[in-house]
């Protein structure tokens, strides 16, 4: 297949992908906003010292705190799932399914991850959050097997 | 090279990224049935309500737990190792290696892992641990060391 | 466009990705070679067994020693962005920008890695460290927007 983005298949890996790594930096984004706008949460001993950003520093910034651990997970959550979804979504694509099905697969996995961010972010129960991970960990058992099958033929 | 699946290089590239993606997707699902069977282990507050899964919530479910935190440790090394080697290894079958070498350096690799996996796993030494982890690093430098030979030509 | 090294952009994006994968590894190398030569920051029960590697072991070699964390910070710091780097600039030449541009955005990037690293190894200030990670973020949504922009196209 073509790696231009004339196909119509690369546009949709294309899109998921994107949007799912502006995903996983906006976690980054929204820890370091939490941690600006609490004025804790940091990690490393120099951050103790008195700069434009933190002018009058104090001890207890380095301690932890779960307004802020809680993006720190589910960024951690992203950095298990989103890089193997990026290689895994590539391959995928490299087989040549149907269009509707890799649309169907492809965003249906970044809306999944977007669920697991509402239900994470609002601290909805565990059982919440496994679902929308679950759904998403089939999608990818999915295009891993035809990946697989492609390969193997 | 073509990228469809009938060059055979991209389904020996294919075959070891599946294996590499499950690999790691299966240290999560240990995880969570290690967290389900011991009830233990479990990471945020929000844990603690009963659900379904969770029907009898104790707070000492939030502890660190070794027989959890052993395959966390696992998946983390594992998140250091196995994008890298998914990015790495498609780049040096993009220089065309001859096919029974790109044999020996992917699925060597992923032998590699398996090894580091079961050292973990079964808390062999630090020492036969490092050896199968230093193993896979010297295929990936291997690799990388092609493909910077490759692309400065 | 070709996906051997052929083509400039191919050889551009293959010697900023091997780059950013030995720079992450290096990290790896660090924290190991910290933890040997300072007896210290070990994580796993099994790594206080007598080895070849680490004859005389004591209790407290399984203390967080900053020494060792700091490594772990910045090679965790790489984790939550060099694998997205590594498919969001394989994508960003998909789009066929003009070569000088590819250049300046994937070596740019690279640069701000490095100086990143100088920043967190030498214990600058974390405004610093803030200011690199800030300019690889900002080439990353130039290079996500070209890609977007050209998916959508």
């Amino acid at each position: 297949m073509t790696l231009d983005f004339t196909d119509p298949l690369m546009k949709t890996y294309a899109i998921a992908a994107v949007a799912m790594i502006v995903k996983t930096f906006a976690m980054a984004w929204i820890t370091v906003w939490r941690m600006q706008s609490l004025h804790t949460g940091f990690r490393s001993p120099e951050d103790l010292q008195p700069t434009r950003l933190n002018p009058r520093p104090f001890p207890h910034q380095l301690d932890k705190d779960d307004r802020v651990e809680r993006w720190r997970r589910i960024h951690q959550n992203d950095l298990e799932n989103v890089p193997f979804f990026l290689v895994g979504g590539f391959l995928y694509v490299l087989t040549a399914p149907p269009l509707w099905l890799a649309q169907l697969a492809l965003f249906g996995y970044v809306l999944s991850r977007l669920g697991h961010f509402w239900a994470y972010a609002t601290a909805r129960t565990h059982d919440t959050r496994a679902t929308f991970w679950t759904v998403g960990q089939l999608i990818m058992l999915w295009m891993l097997g035809a990946t697989l099958l492609a390969a193997l033929a």
